[in-house]
């Protein structure tokens, strides 16, 4: 796991902070986003595993220090900085909320409790990492949340942000809930259900669409599913019932779906193939689902390619990672548009709403109150692992069960006006005030 | 360079192969798009140096491998279909447009003949890094196009979809005429520029915005870059122009960019600080660089984050890759909405035109056209290097001088309705109708 894979500027303020005597202060840092992507009205979080894994490899190799010292910007950094470097690793604590959480802004998602430096070169790998397999496990979840009850399976890694974002976007959607990928890595990596079938150039590759078909059968067995869209569909369909079981499944990935779907599904049925799946590709995403769905078309599976695998609707979500203390002293940034919240934070989520509080507050744990939980729990502290991490069905099984609870409005495709309740705790908002003051007491005092 | 970061239906089709026999026939697969990205009138060609690095070390392990055998899809696979895959490299030719041409839809970006199973596999991995750096260089470029000659720099990993796309972003970002990155394994592993300053939280972890400036000054030197705004960007700028030299510049991160950089400027001119920089951030993004180059704002560098990483306006492109040639016959696909050419072709650029043509054409090669040039270049024969590859910045060369010589509407940031001319040549057309009457005869023949 590379040091290097971080903003330069990470490493030029661990370089100013390892001079300035600092590089033993611990620092807070919180990862959230200030506002809903677009046309969301809840993210799931997900990429806590690749944090923790980034957090416990954290390394600089020789020839990565050897780069560093060859740039411009480390030509006054003293020798010592880079035995710093050659012999960090991450020796902080982590808290999060736990992955397949429904969130929202201004929550924080992961906290970094660290030496100032180890938080501060963690920030660009985390963002990174956690914004975006958010940002897909949220796009699986709203497919689902449409499909009817079908299942909806990833295609999306060729059209994903390089080939490793196509892995990680497997494994996202899964926690979304997703049935399963089609990349075979994510399988591997993660214990992921793999799902495929066989492409236009299998059935190219044989003299007749035929043979293509009964050497598919021969290979796969129970698994065999035909794409039956490379020269008519009709035909494709009324050539797999000719051929009969073992079969699984059809695939269309052309034309009018909700149409040829109810025709292919007549012509398996007259051939008593009533267990047969269709499968329906071709550039679906939540919104032609929610109509096809809506229309009660015979498909039984949407497999789901470039919009999930790159949010199309809302490519990017803007997560942010800010300090909120040192060494104990809550800090906040005060920039026009852009404020933050300074203390560590909890977030405690009730029945209906949550709120946002300091993190020594304990809101609603009383008696009366039952509901209230918690949501940053410890993952590593001191470096280390606290409990090994979920698996990965429990994330997916905990994200279902979450969104079911968020009311009807957050769950919609669209915009609501009725967005989810998010409250500060009277104590976060005083500390807030005094953090301010004490601000507006510095910047007088420098301007002297 | 794992075998597995593929879609399980290559493997199984793999499988298929085998068992039918294919392994050995030759194939010619085309990655192409089908049509221009939205909002785009040109794609700039990038990612042909990890397309090189995958295939030149495409291998699968034995754990791979013992994981495929746990599959359903592969309970009936032959055993030496294995040993196959423990023994298979790339042993096929690769054809490839240079990384920074503009292309148009359906143009090859990358043209393979290989053995089937070798050219079946790479799809997946090949469609995901081209498509992507060919997306984010060409955002690089329409930038760069309306920057006014000022400098653009990718500050955009942290947004990226997941790290490594952050890495593959800094890389097209370049080509495409960024004048660096933030990413310093971008840099690392590319020999590209990095550039820094530092982030709020390396003002805030200071008792004052004094002694965070002073700190920074005496660590960097030269290459000192103030973020100004955290607290106020007017008083930061002063401050900045009292603390004087060295000094690179100043960083605008909030507020109206227009009227600050206007004003700040004025504070560094009125310290004689007339050289000094102002760089600026904040959701930047080419039709905010139009506005502001339009403006003649006085800001000297944009550094561009989200946007840039992930093509917010326009997040995929639909690359596909289309068996067009197997064993020397042309083949096609003929379904309904998504047809495609059959045969391997050629591009070939002339002076305000292209014409792509069978592979085996020579167009305007002749004494009267000397403008006419073909695109597609082998890169690879035999799974050999033919060359070396272009260095980076040879590449980041030829896409300006490329850019330049594109008609003026195409270079435009809006959709234009004067599109750049791409021909078919006609003896291209004739093997269209030759294999579609071929396949109406193919078609018949499995009906009966």
């Amino acid at each position: 796991m590379t040091g290097l894979l971080t903003d330069l500027y990470q490493l030029t303020m661990a370089a100013g902070y390892f001079e300035a005597g600092k590089s033993g202060e611990i620092a807070t840092f919180e990862l959230f986003f200030r506002h809903l992507p677009r046309y969301r009205n809840f993210v799931l979080s997900a990429g806590l595993e690749q944090a923790v894994e980034y957090l416990t490899n954290l390394r600089f190799t020789d020839s990565e220090i050897h780069y560093l010292k060859s740039l411009p910007q480390f030509k006054r950094a003293a020798p010592e900085f880079f035995d710093f470097l050659r012999n960090l690793h991450f020796t902080g604590d982590l808290f999060s909320i736990p992955e397949g959480t429904p969130i929202f802004a201004g929550e924080p998602i992961l906290t970094i409790r660290a030496p100032l430096i180890e938080a501060q070169i963690a920030e660009t790998f985390l963002l990174a990492t956690v914004g975006f397999q958010s940002l897909i496990a949220t796009k699986a979840a709203r497919m689902v949340e449409v499909a009817g009850g079908r299942a909806v399976v990833d295609f999306g890694t060729r059209r994903a942000h390089s080939p490793e974002a196509g892995v990680l976007a497997g494994r996202a959607a899964y926690i979304g809930g997703c049935s399963g990928t089609s990349n075979t890595e994510t399988g591997f990596r993660y214990g992921i259900p793999v799902f495929g079938t066989a492409a236009h150039s299998w059935i190219q590759a044989f003299p007749t669409e035929h043979e293509a078909y009964q050497r598919l059968q021969k290979m796969l067995g129970d698994a065999t599913v035909y794409l039956i869209d490379t020269y008519n569909t009709i035909e494709g369909a009324k050539l797999a019932a000719s051929l009969g079981r073992p079969l699984w499944g059809v695939r269309l990935d052309s034309g009018n779906l909700v149409e040829l779907s109810r025709e292919v599904r007549k012509i398996l049925d007259n051939a008593g193939l009533h267990d047969v799946k269709i499968m329906a590709t071709s550039d679906l995403n939540e919104y032609k689902i929610l109509e096809y769905a809506a229309a009660g078309v015979p498909i039984d599976v949407f497999g789901v390619g470039t919009d999930l695998a790159t949010s199309t609707d809302s490519p990017n979500i803007g997560v942010v990672y800010k300090l909120v203390e040192l060494n104990g002293r809550g800090t906040a940034k005060f920039s026009e548009d852009k404020h933050t919240l300074p203390g560590a934070k909890q977030v405690f989520r009730f029945a209906g709403h949550d709120t946002i509080a300091c993190s020594w507050e304990c809101l609603g744990c009383g008696p009366g109150e039952p509901e209230a939980r918690a949501l940053l729990r410890p993952v590593l502290v001191g470096g280390k692992l606290v409990d090994p991490l979920p698996k990965i069905d429990a994330a997916r099984q905990y994200a279902a069960e979450s969104i079911k609870r968020l009311p009807t409005a957050t769950r919609s495709l669209f915009d609501t006006d009725q967005q989810y309740r998010v409250e500060h705790s009277p104590a976060l908002m005083t500390l807030y005030e005094k953090v301010q003051d004490e601000n507006g007491l510095l910047r007088h005092r420098h301007a002297d």
